[in-house]
């Protein structure tokens, strides 16, 4: 655990600046709109260590580095996010002196993120001058990003700024193996409106789309010196006089267009000189509140405030702040990518996270359009997902493990091939949306066809035992990544039942157009009940602490290792994957993330008590939760079965996961689909939330060191608001219509 | 299948050069002498498809190509065996116009490898003038390689040859991914001897050391023009006066000295130029002569007659050719690549090959020092197997399953991690030497510290279950690789206990000083024994065509796949390593090679005849042999089970695999270290030769369609020849002292 920055409600505050800390430091300060994001990289020159990136929402390259050898159904490519060109880049001269934080003295250094407003200001003093950095990635305009300086001199002499401000296209990603270059640059122009530069992704031989991007900046303030156009650079400078008393302010906007909304490179460049012109008009101030009018819509359908522990308090808009950042629903075709636009890491690619923990965040704290966006995207990628399936020669749809465009393209078939049980939260994202929206439009519509083609791969993927006269699934990989290739492994086999057995169950009123376009006959739908019927699901007697206790097996194997609980093993091991091999780790019985339990924690009411309570009993002292998304579920877990410390102390771990670096890796980038653990841990954990049959459910408690914790939720076009505290539990119905909610076994009529 | 070459006893020709199947007939007609080896590219331009190929033994880079994530004990790098200056290449022109056999039209092509002499012969006719071509890769003389051109005009005019004879330093692998240049030239020279360049790997970050080879090239015959040196290659300038009646000879000789032999680059070029100065004063006759008696001396030895099928006689004296080509144990440090000279796929690296199936042919047609540098081969990168070992934090060592040092360098955990089946037959080839020789020289001495620390790793790397009360071994690859990360795989389990056993039974005749050196307490001892005494080994009962039969069982779960019978599937799933998805074939259980039965190939008389016949039954019918080294491994169980048929069906998969392209893969390389197989079916096979207790013992049968074959053994110091024709078998003493040996039941005593 690392804390750099200070505890504050709603900023994320340091008046540090240490290079060692300096990728950290980016990763907590990063700001993004969906369409677009970077880490909290300085604008000036910074000679000491420090992780530049930018990312473009959608715009990735498909890398053909192989080494080993290939198989028959291995992705031709390895998909990966790529750093796109910086357009905040400058060179910042005092009288002369050039700015760089790393070598200059400095003094009244402050970087703050703001989270309630999307702000991120950047405050020191050098060579006599007081800097103030405004940063914003426009919520309102999304190709907009907006750097605001203010100067002031502080040794009542006046001083002269020489400030390049440039988009520089020579960039490469951190993970390349020979420095290999993705972008060629197409052309470089200058006018009236500012400069722009046109960059390419390189040729590729997939059939992947060479994306071009273009950014296209113009300035406010300064004397206009001159305009260069170098080969990987466009750079215009600027005269800044500041004053002896006093402030001077310059601005730098930016303008991102691509090819992803425009054809041609004409209309790219001349969508981003028309956007530029359009916002000659606007002033600064009127940007900011735009931008910081938007944010303050979210917060009011998604905050939660937690009294009596800020550090907790700070953890959860953090968390819903970056999530946010990353997505938004504006546009179907992106996704929430693990490090959003923080780091180069699973950067940009879409995994199973979105639907297992992020949608059900959306689904409670923006409107349903954000989760169809979601869907639409997955149903748009069905094409992609026939030609996964197809490749391991099955029938039906497997959607990727990880994903652009729909098809597999990461190269590691322990995950590709194996890792298949994420095929299963496609379809519960379906259910889920489903239940708790109760809108039945899109199962019955499109989705139907997302849902019954996951059912025929399933269909197709197992095979029938005759030695044990039952359905099995062999060479999975289940959510426990610290295991691989394991036969008939609990969750995707369970997981593999209800996907049979919903999609059976739901026929009956699926739209006849789309039953068409299915073409399922009666027989296959037999078949489909057959497997369910028959499917095998191991499970077994334990001795657990001197007790037999009867419990769901991992996978087939799993009963034989050496069963001895973490907490028995010597700390300095933790966390096992920087201590183990991995050989080491996959003979282990150390569990990275609810794999078992996983069920539970999406089918709460599919389980009894007991099994809930033996599972989790059995499997979380296994159970060292170095994924980033693990802790968020046992905490909800643990608090359907009254834990209420566990349910905090894995809260607790969940919260601040980046904020206090955790797992000592935040410096790459933030675990972005993992900050939606908090919430689903005070919603679905503390205050027990569930929707069953079209009712809301709540069974809270409150942690006991905290005073008070109430959010706000979204459901079925109303915006309810949760309090709980000392004096009990209340539930306030904050707009829309009066309806029926059940609160601690109670029903309880709600009106405004 | 596709046979490309004419069957002839001893030759290999062929008439046809096609474009399509170029690439093949290089793999056929490569060279070899241990120390260095060449694909039969050109030396002329060939301007169609080609795969050049020239590869120095022992010289390999690490390739840093990651792709993925990166886990604790991974190897940090990929070893690759990188192609070699093209130390052979010409251009040639004949009154002016370039020989490009792809471009001309030419007459009379015939390319002919002369396996008894070692020479390859290429002819042809183009613009008038008759070329051959007789190369030759000294195995007298290590680095030397000799290229004799005879030219001769056909068409009663006289023409003039341009020659320009080059060594080219420009090359890449051809599995690069961005075309990578792993050489850089240190220097050029031309003095009164020739020519030469030097080249050296370029540098890399994990210690392993930067090569250095220089080619030095000298010429009799032609009129001198010029030498012309660029950045990246040499050439000398002849200009050939082909007279209008008879021959005119040129002969070009390179002599290759390397940074393995010498220390500085002054004293690597001096090496080269002083071996040029000494052959100054031979000729080529003595050259040419002093080479092939060598080889005529390798064949008194080995050869191996087969009457009534020439298509077997070609097939065994290829194998044993490419086999010695490849390895003859003149250097210890250098080992057999499995496809030793002849492309870059596995070029180079030791694979447990040479332990499994190498040595056991070594053994049998070579002096017993041949085997012996292989086994100080892997004495001497004991280092290596330690540091393998703990890097997957276990004690004692592992060998590698890919190495050129020591240190594992492959990159497929799945292999590397999970292989280490490997590490057993590292001692079993301890075992056979000293079983086959007598000699139990090594296994007392510097052989007692890779025993012991194998086993050393079998004792940490087993784990106790509790559930079962057994010793398990969890998470391996068994030697049959379409399926990986299983549990208990019989042969790894057996052979672990077989080593443990095999170092607890051999322990007091260890050498004192070998045994202070190990440090092994009685403790150690006592747990071996448990370990031993506890080995899970799984087994059960199957229907076997309608008859309960005691199999052991390949690993845990194994029985629960769909056991259809390959022959029972559609043909055109053949080999399904073309046809199916890596995963179908994981799930499937189909073998690709001997895996149960491996350990029934070591150790044929541990096991009951009952045992050997009921799992040959079981498992033979699910194995595809899309290994190499599968058929041959079957063909001696058969034998051994006198299944004759499906010994000689076997045998002859085995024996042509290369000649007749039978995996459709042949054009990569040769499959070097499978061309043990055809020996061990001949000998282990069909003659039945074992050795109990240091008697030789034999029980031949002939196969149906041959009418007679014989060969050469060599044995404790002595030279036999078994004869097996339609009138019975006969065994001849050739040379050294009289002898004991059972035939077919019957002591028979061997004198001159």
């Amino acid at each position: 655990m690392k804390r750099i920055f200070e505890v504050n409600p709603w900023t994320v505050t340091s008046h540090d600046l240490n290079s060692d800390d300096k990728r950290l430091q980016e990763s907590m300060t990063s700001l993004g709109n969906e369409y677009m994001g970077m880490r909290g990289m300085f604008e000036e020159r910074y000679s000491g260590d420090t992780h530049q990136g930018i990312y473009i929402g959608g715009v990735w390259f498909p890398d053909k580095t192989r080494v080993g050898w290939w198989k028959n159904g291995y992705p031709l490519y390895f998909g990966k996010a790529i750093n796109a060109l910086n357009f905040v880049k400058a060179d910042i001269y005092v009288d002369g002196q050039q700015v760089d934080l790393a070598q200059n003295q400095f003094d009244d250094f402050e970087i703050s993120l703001d989270m309630k407003k999307g702000i991120l200001v950047r405050q020191f003093t050098v060579f006599g001058v007081h800097f103030q950095i405004t940063r914003l990635v426009s919520v309102a305009t999304k190709e907009l990003a907006d750097i605001h300086y203010e100067f002031t001199s502080v040794d009542g002499q006046a001083h002269q700024i020489h400030f390049d401000a440039s988009v520089d296209a020579d960039v490469t990603n951190e993970d390349s193996n020979y420095d290999e270059k993705f972008w060629q640059v197409l052309g470089q122009g200058h006018d009236n409106t500012g400069s722009y530069i046109a960059t390419q992704t390189i040729k590729n031989p997939f059939g992947v789309p060479q994306f071009t991007v273009v950014a296209h900046q113009s300035f406010i303030g300064g004397e206009f010196a001159k305009n260069e156009q170098s080969d990987q650079e466009i750079t215009d400078s600027f005269v800044i006089n500041v004053p002896e008393k006093g402030s001077i302010t310059f601005e730098k906007r930016v303008f991102v267009t691509t090819s992803r909304d425009y054809h041609s490179l004409e209309e790219i460049i001349a969508a981003g000189r028309q956007l530029s012109q359009k916002y000659q008009g606007q002033d600064y101030q009127s940007i900011y509140d735009a931008h910081v009018s938007e944010w303050s819509k979210r917060w009011e359908k998604a905050d939660v405030e937690i009294r009596g522990d800020d550090a907790a308090q700070q953890g959860i808009r953090f968390n819903l702040f970056q999530l946010f950042s990353t997505y938004y629903g504006q546009d179907s075709r992106l996704n929430i990518g693990p490090k959003g636009f923080t780091g180069e890491k699973y950067g940009g690619a879409t995994y199973w996270d979105t639907e297992a923990f992020a949608i059900p965040v959306y689904l409670g704290v923006a409107d349903p359009s954000v989760t169809k966006a979601l869907l639409q995207y997955r149903f748009d990628q069905l094409a992609g997902a026939f030609h996964n399936a197809k490749e391991q020669g099955l029938k039906g749809a497997l959607y990727p493990m990880v994903t652009f465009d729909g098809i597999e393209s990461h190269n590691e078939w322990e995950i590709t091939f194996e890792e298949i049980h994420r095929n299963s939260t496609i379809a519960y994202a379906i259910y889920n949306y489903t239940n708790i929206t109760g809108d039945h439009s899109w199962l019955d519509g499109n989705g139907a066809q997302v849902l019954y083609n996951i059912a025929r791969f399933w269909a197709d993927r197992v095979h029938y035992s005759v030695r044990k006269q039952q359905y099995m699934i062999h060479g999975v990989t289940g959510p426990n990544e610290y295991e691989n290739n394991v036969n008939n492994n609990f969750y995707t086999n369970w997981m593999a039942k209800w996907v049979l057995q919903y999609a059976i169950d739901s026929y009956s009123e699926i739209d006849e157009d789309q039953r068409v376009k299915l073409a399922i006959t009666p027989a296959e739908l037999a078949n489909w009940q057959e497997i369910a019927n028959k499917m095998y699901l191991p499970e077994a007697d334990v001795d657990l602490n001197g007790k037999k206790t009867h419990i769901f097996v991992q996978h087939d194997t799993f009963l034989d290792k050496d069963l001895t609980p973490i907490a028995d093993m010597p700390q300095e091991i933790r966390p096992i994957n920087q201590h183990w091999s991995w050989d080491r780790i996959l003979r282990s019985p150390y569990i990275k993330q609810s794999d078992t339990l996983h069920a539970m924690f999406y089918f709460p009411d599919a389980f009894t008590e007991d099994e809930k309570r033996n599972n989790f009993n059995f499997y979380e002292p296994l159970t060292v939760h170095e994924s980033s998304l693990s802790p968020s579920v046992h905490s909800i877990l643990a608090a359907d079965l009254r834990m209420e410390d566990k349910a905090v102390e894995m809260y607790e771990r969940a919260a601040r996961l980046d904020l206090d670096n955790y797992n000592n890796d935040t410096s790459d980038g933030l675990h972005i689909t993992a900050m939606t653990g908090s919430w689903l841990a005070i919603v679905q954990g503390f205050s027990g939330m569930r929707v069953r049959d079209g009712k809301l459910y709540f069974k809270p408690f409150l942690p006991q060191k905290w005073t008070e914790y109430s959010f706000r939720l979204v459901f079925r076009g109303r915006v309810l608001e949760v309090v709980v505290n000392t004096q009990g539990a209340k539930v306030k119905l904050v707009s829309g219509d009066p309806l029926i909610i059940n609160l601690l076994g109670k029903d309880i009529h709600l009106d405004k």
